[in-house]
């Protein structure tokens, strides 16, 4: 294991944390908000000492970086963020419990945006800046955003793709551009361009500049935290539908931002996963509608709200306009799936990925034929072309992974007693980092009442499916810390 | 597609079904039930009518018979035997509605137990016997059954094994001597001295003979269905421990019982599946009975309760002596993960089976190991033997399909407006041939509550939960049916 050219990431990742902080205490400074700009400053000066401590261990770091050291660095960066970025909430007593802090984090980092906060409002303007703009830091990843700003001497592809591949979502993570730091750099780039679209929209709607912010950061990284008690619920319809739209567009790979922009529309629209996604938000808003319109004055408010929360969770963001708790069983069934689901590969949503589905679909048929014609030799195709089998059996292996982790986490968490409802859309909605559940964690309640030992185990499950469950399998398998 | 060759299986297996009858016909003139007689002298009737008929067109079958076949025979074949099977319910009025009574009659053969019924007492003796000995039959398999006893002409190996491949249960068929014929002879042999042993044990503990025969077929074919309307709960604590300890081994692999007969007791000890299998029969067993200590009057009572219901659910048998919808939540859901777990391959219990567990585990440890040292092969074992890389595959596969039914058919389920847990647990208890659920469907309830489209569902989760899915794809395929 190359200890030193991890902690040598490690300690620039906390630098560019406590970077990231600045705003927030001006935000604070702006709202005269004292005591949490002091907790700010505070949290900064232990992020920087430990990040001036990792930097002198580092020193002299060079030679080899292989998977393992990238898969290593990505899942102890992001908890080493997280335990640390929660600082000034626990310091400012505004959550007073450390492990509800980090709860909150976590859920911002994997842009979750599960919340314990019964009252989100109480918080002050600071800490609601920082849990939302820690949804757009950790939509695209902050090893991503380094590698494409940051030159760094001895980084080398290999590097690169190590650790784009490791923090990256999706089953594959294919090059845009020839060089893996120019395609970091173009997915930032697109990101920061569609983030300030979104927020001029919603400035033009008449929403308050704070609030456009935050909701802004929060629909861009797909994360989903409210800065009101009732999520989106009262905003005005524009509002509504912009954040709809919005959501559903950075559930999309981003490299079909990229085709677009080389107006290779025809290329896009043929792409299998995006019409996959569109088919099941479209299906899915059409059966919901009809289920619900009973509930709603008119068919177009029932669309309305059906639309945006379909958009809201197969995209995993998590906003809400209406309590669809109180849908029938029908609407709340598609939900749930949809949850599990989950967006597209390489964008900034969570879930299984639709492209995950189209591939494991299409290996079941493959397998299928085969069991029928055993001397067939039949490749899986996908827009065209073949699949690497090493892929096929990688996802598939996500696929007992991703079981494994749901039985094991919803086993232990109802240890606590609540329903099943409650236990099973808790571990979908924080593994696949959605947000709202059903029941007890539904969309107009929180995740305040489980105990510490569940709320560590949805921690590790909002981690597990924000890096997609591999480094955090191997962070926490005896076999990688072993000496070769 | 080689039509004669099935359409002569489909003659046998039907003439089988009505030789089936003859013993409910002598229940039934035992019991002076003639109107219930005279319904299953139809039923025999029309039966042995469509078998005759099925001979005439099978006539000169002969030629090549091939997987496909096999699957197609298989899956036919149930599906027919269901279809005709019911309608000694039907006619006799004691299920007035056909679907009903196909529910009823896909729920015996399958092992599953499900009941439409809500008071199983009223039932005549003739029909709770066909109820009780159609599980029995299910179990381990007509076609198996009929290759044992029936010598066929042009049968040759590969015939044997497609339909056997087609028919047993687990993720690879192994042969126990060198003759496929003489495996499923072997097999017949044991199931059926078993079955012998425990209806004596229940005899001994002054069981009624009626009640021994249907609980000792209920528990040999792990289906479940009752012959009282509180299950097993009224029997005594001696007869609910007997069948605690015979539902356990009617779960394990019947190849076990063949080795112990060659008295090879280490190699059946280091069989991992079984290991796995008796370690969470253990775990769970123990943690249900901390977990309900403090509801029943001694831990003594909560052992006997947590074992008898752990057996029942793990070996998808479905049996009850306590009411466990009202246990706590985290009893419910270990309860919840053994139905989805399932038994031991090559037993005639349902569910996953351990050994797919087992082999996806291990592939997942594989693909982990893989991604940290991309240029090393490695091969996955089991009981120190290589497993075949397609076997591997096809149990991935497995898992595909097996998740993509679960969630259609409780989308589809749950258009009916029952709760997410009802809905959840029908579909699991129903595919993997357990019983009884959760809520709704709990061990004290039934499912007669559910409309036809969802009985219909569940009664095809029930088939392809028991043939193990693949063959009801292939059944209703489209490309089975193209010409080549």
């Amino acid at each position: 294991m190359n200890y030193k050219m991890i902690a040598r990431l490690l300690s620039m990742i906390l630098f560019a944390e406590a970077v990231f902080m600045i705003p927030a205490v001006l935000i604070g400074l702006g709202y005269r908000e004292k005591d949490t700009v002091y907790c700010f400053l505070i949290s900064m000066a232990v992020i920087l000492l430990i990040s001036g401590i990792l930097a002198l261990l580092s020193k002299g770091s060079r030679g080899s970086f292989r998977a393992k050291e990238g898969f290593v660095a990505v899942g102890s960066s992001w908890l080493l963020m997280s335990l640390l970025g929660c600082l000034p909430f626990w310091l400012s007593r505004e959550i007073p419990s450390y492990i509800d802090a980090l709860f909150e984090m976590v859920s911002g980092f994997t842009t979750t945006g599960a919340s314990i906060l019964s009252d989100v409002e109480a918080l002050s303007h600071s800490l609601l800046y920082w849990r939302s703009f820690s949804h757009w830091v950790g939509g695209m990843g902050v090893l991503v955003f380094l590698l494409a700003i940051i030159p760094m001497s001895g980084k080398n592809e290999g590097f690169t793709m190590h650790l784009l591949r490791a923090e990256s979502p999706g089953p594959d993570v294919g090059k845009l551009v020839p060089k893996m730091r120019q395609t970091a750099l173009v997915l930032y780039l697109t990101y920061i361009v569609l983030t300030l679209i979104n927020f001029l929209f919603l400035i033009v709607g008449d929403m308050p500049l704070f609030d456009a912010v935050c909701t802004a950061f929060g629909t861009a990284g797909t994360g989903g935290f409210g800065i009101k008690n009732d999520s989106m619920a009262g905003y005005s319809p524009y509002l509504q539908n912009v954040t709809t739209i919005f959501m559903l567009l950075f559930g999309i790979n981003f490299s079909c931002f990229y085709l677009l922009l080389l107006r290779q529309v025809r290329a896009v629209f043929r792409d299998e996963e995006l019409r996959m996604y569109l088919c099941l938000v479209g299906v899915s808003i059409l059966l919901i509608t009809l289920n619900i319109s009973g509930l709603y004055e008119s068919i177009g408010e029932a669309l309305r709200h059906a639309a945006f929360q379909v958009s809201s969770i197969i995209t995993t963001t998590g906003y809400s306009t209406a309590n669809f708790d109180l849908w029938p069983s029908f609407s709340k069934g598609i939900l749930l799936m949809l949850m599990l689901l989950g967006a597209c590969a390489g964008s900034t949503g969570g879930g299984l990925k639709c492209a995950r589905a189209l591939l494991l679909l299409k290996s079941l048929r493959r397998n299928l034929a085969q069991i029928l014609r055993p001397n067939q030799v039949k490749v899986v195709r996908v827009n065209e072309r073949v699949v690497d089998e090493r892929i096929l059996s990688n996802t598939n292996a996500y696929l007992s992974a991703y079981v494994v982790i749901l039985i094991l986490s919803f086993l232990l968490i109802s240890i606590d007693g609540f329903s099943i409802t409650t236990n099973l859309s808790a571990v979908l909605a924080c593994f696949n980092n959605v947000g709202p559940g059903l029941d007890t964690v539904g969309p107009i309640c929180n995740f305040s009442q489980f105990s510490i030992f569940s709320k560590l185990i949805l921690i590790v499950d909002m981690l597990a499916g924000r890096l997609e469950i591999f480094p955090i399998l191997i962070l926490f398998s005896p076999k990688t810390w072993k000496r070769a």
